[in-house]
């Protein structure tokens, strides 16, 4: 048996892709439709105060094409506090008028490949912010679950692990190129999801998502033992945009 | 051909994966939703005086994500008998407010790889207890059906019983690390369900899935020879849960 | 090019999976649901005739699992009749409160590895007795699609015929140690549906087909060949039990 | 780059896979099912006069089992057309009782692997006819799409032309044995559809669509380099057939 | 790690394809019929603007077979733009009797393999015209998405970049023989949709796309290299054969 990667785990994460019912909410009367957004923002403020007070973190931004509409991205302490929300917001004016389009259940995740050994990284400041991070509220976000390949010679989990070590350092230095354009959260999904890991940028300009991916693309890590699900691109929404986007 | 892995069987197992039509759910009249929640009671009595009878066992469950919102898991002694708890389930009041979401058909299992040879495993009490297991309430639940690989030179069923055997029991030995933390059925399908088996995890910390099923990624049985479906993770529920997601 | 394996074959065969929709039968009016149990009935005499003048063979079963509630297989002289019996099946009251979940169409065939050259088959009562079988009644059904695998150095067709006869006497010889606990009717659907073979396996006892198909599993024609697609199970069904089931 | 096969277009293609809404159909108006029927004799007529011109062909079928029930497959000179017939079905009253199951998109296509080097082919009346067929009105029909193999080392596209050729070759000897019995239109779709070919088989008996594709799956074309779509079976209809049908 | 093939972006892209629902649309009334194509005709407009105002290009066409109806393309300068314009056509009239399809988000990409080192491509006005391209109104539309290929010895990303630019080169070659009977725009969707490029072709003669596509199966880069997604095939729309369309 390969030696296991080591994993750090954060905030329990939960991905809810909609598409919107447009014909009936249009065809909904005027007091329903504003009740439906007057407790959906009852429930974006509930959510920015856990923000605030660092309890969990919450991201909603509309999505581009026929795939979904619009994704809320939820971080909290517990896969409970996760069924919480997601039957309150089933039970919500609103979700009569959508659709589910996809859902991803992970946790934060930070893998200790780059660890040096002998270091407590659950003693870093750095660290721990990362595994309960507060989602950035960049223009642009982009999902998208993957695997490690397991196929014939390309069997990532039969690497050793100083391979598999030196490899994930080669793909973590691609990354850092990005640092300050693309903002990255890698959830991970074992026992959890169909994929291994959820990815989850964030960006302002979105062509660095295209930039970024495909860069890794080339690099042995995604083209020997990267295998993809679907992408996900989104823009931004507030308060005002949603409202905006429902009138 | 390669000598054949004896198993041992015990009760048939329905997992019954539902999905809640929230907006049919709330329009009904509260009576009508009274009555669902007054027969499901019902039912939840019935099928713990089977438990308690040791005729069975039954667990129910949340499930996080869109791919379900409910899991009832049940065991029994003969297929005509999940048949006909499916049969009741789809006459209830509560069952209309549902979509199927998806379901498995298995046996519980245990594959005699790991016993000395020369002794009767049906002699073994404890053998039996899991063969015929009550369920555990504990907080979360973790299900996926799995294949072992037939492609190219990953082909378990071309290995000899030896080589198996040896696979088999480094395997089982990461599991007996996680002895305490969580609990796994093994039931098996071949000639049931469209997967060879379905594993249902038990844990207090669902944390403890992730690190089972990610530390067996890299033992070469899985890692080589290890197909996985879809995976589902949920909460537990009990009558007063129950009742209270219905509210 | 490989000599081709010479086929006989007999009746054709189809089998129609159903979906009851629950919802919409117990919403019914009790003289519609009425109706349509006496009619269905009167198919079920119908089919019965067919079957005691040896112009046909019927089995009904219900299906566990949500992949379908239940199965009727239907064995007759040409493809128009298996057309017809489907077009008055869709016409009828009780085809209304049901969904198409799967079906398949076939021919009950014999491959004649094993026929010592030099005999004519069509002269062996026996084997015309199995290509225009009457359905055994037992107690559990099962039926799965399969292929013989094309990939790589696993490519059952390119194998030279003495080759594919030594592998299909292995394969034969398990299936002759269930005689008396399962019975087997294979269907060949190569041009009349996506899968290469149709397995109809019959038994009192469920367990068998699961200790069956596993025990072939680990058999070179299976282990390196065989392909699958869904596999469905099930109980007997007969008047009696149908009218039971729609109350 | 391997040298290219050529290849002859003729007529467009469109093959129109299609469910009946039984429910609905019978639950319509007599006089509404009344004027569905006499609209659709009126297209039947205005087909068989395009044919009669020598315009294009039509043929239709009764499909078995659940993918579909009936298939219209056309001819015509060019995408316009077939497009158009495609809409005016859709603007047809019996078309709301229909739902779409399934279509392809392709050119009558003829390869000349086996054309003499140095003659023109479209000088040949014989190909001419081949191009422009006339759909024989046989009992029965049966459609697949394929593609060729692109796999490791079973690779159609890298060999060489003279490979291909003595290939293709072979594999057209199987078919001439079935003249009479089978008659073949193969219809070109890269660019137009999912898959590479549609195959298009038409037979007074059946089983020579099983024999035909069977004795194929040896041969080195199929066995090491086609992949196949969903297969679909189906008896002739005339108008007489198609009204009784919607009785 | 292979060296990375450079890329330019220009406009980003949104191809969405419909279903109508025709039953709807023809029981509608007829004021409202008109009103969901008045307010077509004012979209189609708006976007004729925006195209002579060099702010983006709009392309539709009908779509043959039943994978969709309709397809609108629109090239602009932001993803916001892209998503104002779906919301916008998701608010419509006309949309409310239509299905979502498909849909896919890229960017047009140039890829400099092509390109001479020590140039500047963003001062080439070619090069500029044809990232911010306006979509030529030939008759017949071609889309298709695809990848390449990274599996065990085809696999894409390995390659290095000199083996790299001379198989595109070659490829590039075809695409050139083809120029005044196909316009190539090759849109990039790595990090924004499910395949790593979007190819749209548009012809007067819609074979061309037939001998386009299929010379360059023959080609290495796509013989051992691509994999393709589902192909759509259409007619030119302009306002009126749209009106036409609907009535």
């Amino acid at each position: 048996m390969s030696e296991v990667a080591q994993t750090l785990e954060g905030w329990y994460a939960l991905h809810d892709f909609r598409l919107i019912d447009w014909t009936a909410w249009e065809a909904a009367d005027e007091h329903v439709r504003q009740a439906a957004v007057d407790e959906l923002q009852t429930y974006l403020k509930e959510w920015q105060a856990m923000e605030d007070s660092k309890a969990g973190s919450t991201a909603f931004y509309s999505i581009i094409g026929q795939k979904a509409d619009l994704v809320f991205m939820f971080l909290r302490e517990t896969l409970e506090e996760l069924s919480e929300l997601e039957t309150a917001f089933n039970k919500s004016i609103f979700a009569k008028f959508t659709y589910p389009a996809y859902s991803y259940v992970s946790v934060v995740e930070l893998s200790n490949y780059m660890t040096p050994p002998g270091t407590d990284p659950m003693q870093n400041p750095d660290i721990m912010a990362r595994l309960k991070p507060i989602l950035p509220k960049w223009n642009h976000i982009c999902f998208y679950p993957m695997n490690k390949r397991r196929e014939g010679n390309d069997n990532w989990y039969m690497l050793g692990m100083d391979e598999r070590r030196t490899l994930m350092r080669s793909h973590g230095m691609i990354g850092r190129q990005y640092a300050g354009k693309v903002k990255q959260i890698i959830t991970g999904s074992v026992g959890f999801d169909n994929w291994e890991w959820g990815v989850t940028l964030f960006a302002e300009d979105p062509l660095q998502f295209k930039k970024l991916v495909y860069e890794m693309r080339f690099d042995e890590v995604s083209a020997r033992y990267g295998d993809f699900g679907d992408f996900y691109v989104g823009n931004l929404l507030n308060e005002e945009k949603l409202v905006q986007l429902l009138k």
